[in-house]
């Protein structure tokens, strides 16, 4: 039995571990918390801090293929385990591109892959040199995370609300749509590309609900497809790697930025898709042949947060109404503690049509509710 | 969050677990066996035999539903812990008359459920008696479990092969089908059947593979249904009950046998249906709305057994060659040891028609094997 190791044992650990028992996969979990949806999961579970050199090399010692559900870990040590013989998937540098939005930026540039302009900067003292690229957004390179550590910026009295450290400052670009590819590649360099999906945002910049399949031309479902291939091809790159793309109105598009993992914008793929994402990216990882990412149905998904107002023991409300629907599949994520917005779990809903997909969407973001 | 307690921690717990981790249900698992398909899924597992009654009264001390995924369980402790007070589904006098053939057998006659002829008897050497039955089917009345305690009787020379318990002597019946239903219920009474599948034998009397649709009539599909729900409500049953068909040339149907569980012949509903059955049996036994049970796909189903001729570590071939298909799910139950035509896993393939399902099976079935 191939014995995988995970860092992080969040969510995104859980589902890959839900999926992965189906190749009898063990799964050796390392989160801080005590609590992480991965606990009672995984085969092995070690507390311990991801960003921390020594935890991360002790945890490596004893398992085949090292791999993350979460970009923020030590990546000197990932290194260092990858030296000493064990396969690391994302490879080490890979992370390390991505952990730093900067670095990123950079090889999207130097790489025609297609992104919105851009300077380096390594302050908010720097902007007034470059007041011409505003509208612009101010991102931090480093520990940015679900819309922290980004900055939206109109004129220049904004500036102060940039952030001290190295930055990208970017122009800001028209959006009409944002929309998101999974790509995965394996180590013989087999890639499959899931089909895009639109991301529709909530006021509080976290995913509102997600659609597939997106609505955009076929000429923009083809040319994501191929910057997606590209870009795996030009990395070298092993794993999965979730692309969010935004489109203009006039059909142009640009990367936006890349998560070397299963994404929140791929969870619609384990009821919508012939393979899921999670599967893939065990498939992948593994130099197993990749699944067939084809859609089953067209299908949404609407991210379960804790309500505002409310912190302490979960309590969800509305489970009956929403298990009266056909086709809409809760996911839990045994997180015992509620706080306003934090990700509790997600929904999926599958439909014949996009009307009654939407219509089911409403009435899932109606009845369904995280309180304390 | 519920906690279920499970007993029996094979292949059926561990896919309830992966289903009902979704709901954040806490599953605690009683088994023989230390190293039981749930061991590292279950949030608690506890080692000790189910047919001991203090081993299974501990056992259900701290938990809000005692469910079963075996029949053979202390039915004694089932019927004390009910009296006690926790909730017990499916009701410990239905695995009582589940787990008696000849009690079930009677049932069937006393309420108009459709049964094949039979009288009961105390062991072969009554059989002399009942030669008009012949050619016959001798089954035992407790204990039997996958061809085991079933014999097949053409003429009176086979009597010296019956039991020596008490036992049903049935007419063997004319069978052109035999198909499946899985019925629920929940408390509050509501019924919801999966569509008819078809199971298709291997001459070892294990289940070769299973289809869904079953190539039958709408009107057998109508009248098994009937029955089902009939059955049912007669019972006042509550949890998944699969329940084993017999069709004659003319259409004409009787209840076979029935599992107070789930069954083989439903996991092709994960990928299969809308509700899986695991789903299913979780929702009735929690008294949650009942899944919608429709197909969404043609699917198959082909167990995987261990090969004739290897006992010991398992060794899986052929992965590379399954994966490489479309909608062709592995499902392994992380069974360490194989054993001639033990239960290991199973392979759920979906297709948009018949033709393709059953070229896809017998893929299957040429390149999967366990070996040692």
């Amino acid at each position: 039995m191939k014995k995988i190791g995970v860092l992080g044992g969040g969510q995104l650990g859980r589902m890959m571990i839900q999926s992965s028992m189906n190749l009898n996969i063990h799964v050796k979990t390392l989160d801080a918390d005590p609590n992480a949806p991965c606990k009672a999961m995984a085969h092995e579970f070690v507390q311990g801090s991801l960003n921390d050199y020594d935890t991360v090399m002790n945890f490596a010692k004893d398992i085949d293929v090292l791999t993350i559900e979460i970009e923020n870990v030590n990546a000197d040590a990932l290194i260092e385990i990858e030296k000493q013989g064990t396969t690391v998937y994302p490879k080490p540098h890979h992370i390390q591109l991505i952990q730093d939005k900067r670095i990123q930026k950079q090889f999207y540039a130097d790489n025609n892959i297609p992104t919105s302009p851009f300077v380096l900067v390594d302050s908010k003292e720097d902007l007034d040199q470059h007041k011409d690229l505003l509208p612009a957004v101010m991102k931090i390179g480093k520990g940015g995370y679900d819309g922290r550590g980004v900055q939206v910026m109109k004129t220049e009295n904004d500036f102060s609300k940039g952030f001290d450290g190295p930055s990208v400052f970017e122009k800001m670009v028209d959006i009409d749509k944002e929309i998101s590819i999974i790509a995965a590649r394996n180590p013989s360099g087999e890639i499959k590309t899931f089909p895009a999906v639109e991301i529709v945002y909530h006021e509080s910049n976290l995913v509102d609900y997600l659609l597939s399949p997106a609505n955009i031309s076929k000429e923009v479902e083809n040319k994501v497809k191929e910057i997606s291939i590209d870009l795996l091809n030009k990395l070298d790159y092993v794993g999965l790697l979730a692309i969010e793309f935004f489109v203009d109105n006039e059909g142009n598009v640009i990367v936006n930025e890349v998560a070397p993992r299963t994404h929140n914008s791929g969870h619609q793929t384990i009821e919508g898709n012939i393979t899921s994402q999670f599967e893939q990216h065990v498939r992948a990882i593994l130099d197993f042949p990749l699944g067939d990412t084809k859609r089953r149905s067209p299908s949404a998904m609407v991210n379960v947060l804790g309500e505002k107002g409310y912190t302490g023991e979960a309590i969800y409300k509305g489970i009956d109404e929403i298990l009266k629907l056909s086709g809409v599949y809760i996911h839990l994520y045994e997180k015992h503690i509620t706080k306003p917005e934090r990700k509790m779990g997600h929904i999926t809903i599958i439909a014949d049509d996009k009307d009654e997909l939407l219509r089911k969407v409403e009435l899932v973001k109606k009845y369904f509710k995280v309180i304390a």
